[in-house]
């Protein structure tokens, strides 16, 4: 029996992961303890797992899931990024400080097995570890010199992480993700929200607020291709890492134009029509410097894969979070 | 008034920071106001400096120093990369979380104020941040993946730093010192001593081991230089970093054969037969994961100086630690 934590399993991608964990488990007949720890959680219920309505800032919680020995965590517990900018202790606190708490924790575990419990933690990174000025693609030994609270904590957690690894204590690794697109449900109030807006609003019949030019490049992937990457990784044989527990992650490069072009093809002119410019400067500010392109040779030999055009991802989106979409007009 | 503190002021760069500081302000009447922090200091006295003997590790110590509010923190203090890497805790308690709490008292200080208290730090990092597989050269835009403790606390501690200074806290810069050679005084128990032990005892008539291949590249700079970094980076406006606030610093990349041979050309044979090859295959492999050589063209561009050649290196330690070496043979 695995036992297996998600840390955030109550935010969007943490549904998705456990939701995607038992569909592989009732196709193989593995037997999973799937536990999810968040402050709140969705009123759906998830049938197989364990809820458990905690705050990671808090050590004794901290301590009370160490003490359980997950064979696996998936540690996506965070302050978003606009919150962490605004509100700079508990950013650093939330983000950076509970996950060297988790560590210690985890750490006296580790001694009190005699060193033979040594968990796999799968930390999702972002790319907001990257400040500019950029290269045309981020390659794998680019410099993380993040321009946002929230990206210095999460490469700060990194660096932790991949400390706690070498040693032994723990077996991590860490994923920079590129920005999840489509995203489900209500719009949410993250700068990179307009993303997912401006195909999910047309594709549900409402119109989108485009705050940023069509020249626009930026870094997605579907939150299928993130949960799949959080399960790929916790397979993965961390020997092939060499010591460099920090992995950028394929996705897709494309432009907003580009983007608009794909909701044209799957849901036609009718969709696109709901798009409205509606500069933002303040968005186009932080957007501006934001990653546009990678080239992820490691993850990909690694085998971690996402979709290979903004198409797919569109379809993705259809097939997991709309499948009433199959009365739009060119599916 | 400019009132400054040298943190880790007792150890042999401080101590050199200090001497400078002193000799410069007298040269140019200006006034300071020097404080030493450290746990212990040479019996030597420093005319014109205040030494306060403390641990940064210890909360109310580190607030009675921001409470003082310096206009410059030199911040040295750190457990060396050994001792960091035996002692786990001590290590990222002492490098990482004491930064953690000097930056927090310091922006309490800054909030005080009503923010016109902005303390420029001036932090000591390493090269210890990066790790192999190395290019050529490292360049200023390669990534930090360090393979130790020490080298993931600095890494780390630059994060927190270049945060603090975006939020316009404090105003930092962090620098990535070579290895400071020749190191004065007797042989210290750093994996890195040899690199001055094989030209300082030499020089002093005694033996010295060689641990390694003669082959071995490396990135040196000498005391002198690295107390005139730290003096140019508290001059430099920060605004020129454009908020990468992490320097590759200038050295002089020459392998142990080259050394050798610097030394032939300033003390003779003579000097160069006093080098004992004794191979250490746990030093040989340490050293392996070290870097060799680096285009620091930022730091360059800043304004940073380091020695031409290793012939300067020794000239330097003779001029400022050795000055009854005027009776060497080719002197």
């Amino acid at each position: 029996m695995t036992k297996i934590f998600i840390l955030g399993g109550g935010g969007m991608l943490g549904q998705k992961l456990a939701n995607q964990l038992v569909k592989n488990a009732s196709e193989t007949a593995a037997e999973l303890d799937i536990s999810l720890f968040d402050v709140a959680f969705p009123p759906e219920t998830l049938a197989g797992v364990t809820k458990i309505t905690g705050n990671i800032s808090h050590p004794a919680e901290i301590q009370k899931i160490a003490a359980q020995r997950p064979d696996i965590i998936y540690h996506l517990a965070a302050i978003v990024s606009g919150e962490a900018e605004a509100d700079f202790d508990k950013g650093w606190q939330v983000n950076m400080f509970s996950m060297w708490a988790l560590l210690e924790a985890l750490r006296i575990e580790n001694r009190e097995s005699g060193g033979s419990y040594i968990p796999k933690i799968i930390f999702t990174s972002s790319i907001a570890v990257f400040g500019g000025p950029f290269p045309n693609k981020i390659d794998d030994e680019f410099l993380s010199a993040p321009q946002t609270s929230y990206g210095a904590q999460k490469a700060a957690c990194e660096l932790i992480l991949s400390d706690f690894s070498r040693k032994g204590f723990v077996d991590g690794i860490s994923l920079r993700l590129p920005t999840i697109c489509v995203r489900p449900g209500k719009p949410n109030l993250a700068a990179s929200g307009f993303f997912s807006g401006i195909i999910r609003e047309p594709l549900n019949g409402q119109t989108a607020s485009l705050p940023v030019p069509d020249t626009v490049r930026h870094w997605h992937a579907s939150p299928r291709a993130g949960a799949n990457f959080l399960i790929h990784a916790a397979k993965l044989d961390t020997n092939f890492l060499n010591n460099r527990r920090a992995l950028n992650l394929p996705g897709v490069s494309c432009t907003i134009a580009e983007q608009i072009e794909a909701l044209r093809k799957v849901a036609g002119q009718s969709a696109v029509d709901l798009i409205v410019p509606r500069a933002d400067r303040a968005i186009v500010k932080i957007v501006d410097g934001w990653p546009q392109n990678f080239a992820p040779e490691r993850a990909l030999a690694l085998g971690f894969k996402a979709e290979a055009n903004f198409e797919e991802i569109i379809a993705t989106y259809l097939e997991d979070d709309l499948p009433t979409a199959h009365s739009l007009k060119n599916l």
